[in-house]
């Protein structure tokens, strides 16, 4: 059996939001959510009455500082979000992530941004792909509960068929472990001046953890390149 | 080209649901709606702001006094509701009504009930078949607006209206890039000392391998990795 996804709700802003998020997804027999800074605190009395009886969703919401602790268990991560021009990085449709979900023995998430401005580039460069809902490119109006309903839905089709058609031979490794590597290769890579010129840091940032996390690496060969990675700044070793 | 269907609101009472419906409609490309006896009469000043923009589907909505006169012109009629056991008939997912629906050439309608009650006995058995999104049995709780976007969601993956997901990977490096890489990386590591003891040298550089063709990594991402060895393994740059 698959594990469910977590529903990450990155700087959510109304109370309602939530509430109705937390509706959408026990319709489909999602329990785990995860608010990362909402912004009005949390608990929020607003959440309650609009989640319709899904109190258990909100009872059990937790709450974290960065998205990258909400994330740092789940070796899968799709953002919910249109194309960014921004970012050279997969986009798949709801249905291939379901797909994939499916096909992990581990835990998996979907980060959806807040009501307004939507998931910010640094926070859409966390995730291994973009999820697009195919959508009227006339009216793109789908709001967040929508967004979330429309991929509860999606995942519960595939949670249902008896088994899943691909499994992955070594799982991927959390996403906490990947962040471990990331850091190391830009502490590394800071010492020899790499960062240049500043202004562009920023996107080089980004580029490199896109690299590095779309490669879908087991906990064992994260810790192999973290390996390979010590050895190349070491000096050589003598025998 | 199939016709699109008709989203038939049966005695709906809310205006703010009345647009709600409309803006989940034309987010896949669905205008035409028609109101059986609204209960607050139409045009309701209520829709329009909930229809955020949908005011289109609004504007060209007609009202009709039965269930049977909105329906005259349609040649396939689901009823959106959960199964009766008052009433034998076929039951369908939203998949299978998609499909039917893009295959005939004739005019389609799908009926949804008031919030409350849902459709009336008579009112199902008007059409050909019941359609009923597969539910967490212990938490059903779609509104009309929800059931109306999870439904014509499924409508416009089968029409294929809405824009493609196309997958917008870059494609893969040539495996011959991917080699220079993997023999730079060997090099290094190499002149490091790394592969100790002889005797697992060549599983050590079999991992290696594995590790780095499995990445997925564009030709650009390749020259991208091969900068970073190169930043590693130098002397830190002067500025």
């Amino acid at each position: 059996m698959t594990a469910k996804p977590v529903i990450v709700l990155v700087r959510p802003q109304l109370g309602q939001n939530i509430g109705k998020a937390a509706r959408a997804m026990l319709n489909f027999g999602l329990t785990e959510m995860r608010l990362v800074a909402p912004r009005d605190g949390w608990p929020n009395p607003e959440a309650g009455p609009a989640a319709s009886g899904a109190d258990i969703v909100l009872e059990q919401a937790e709450v974290f500082a960065t998205t990258q602790d909400a994330i740092a268990d789940c070796s899968h991560v799709f953002a919910s979000t249109v194309r960014r021009r921004d970012l050279v990085m997969p986009v798949v449709g709801p249905e291939e992530m379901a797909d994939r979900i499916a096909a992990s023995p581990n835990r998996s998430a979907i980060l959806f941004g807040p009501e307004r401005s939507g998931l910010e580039t640094e926070e859409v460069a966390l995730a291994d792909a973009i999820v697009t809902v195919p959508i009227n490119p006339e009216f793109a109006s789908l709001n967040l509960a929508q967004a979330v309903i429309l991929l509860a839905y999606e995942w519960s089709k595939e949670a249902n068929l008896a088994q899943p058609t691909a499994k992955e031979l070594e799982p991927r490794a959390p996403h906490g472990e990947l962040e471990g590597l990331i850091a190391q290769i830009n502490d590394e890579l800071d010492a020899k001046g790499y960062f240049h010129p500043p202004s562009r840091t920023e996107a080089t940032r980004n580029t490199l953890r896109t690299i590095f996390t779309k490669t879908g690496w087991s906990s064992r060969e994260v810790k192999a390149v973290r390996g390979i990675i010590r050895a190349l700044v070491n000096a050589p070793r003598q025998r």
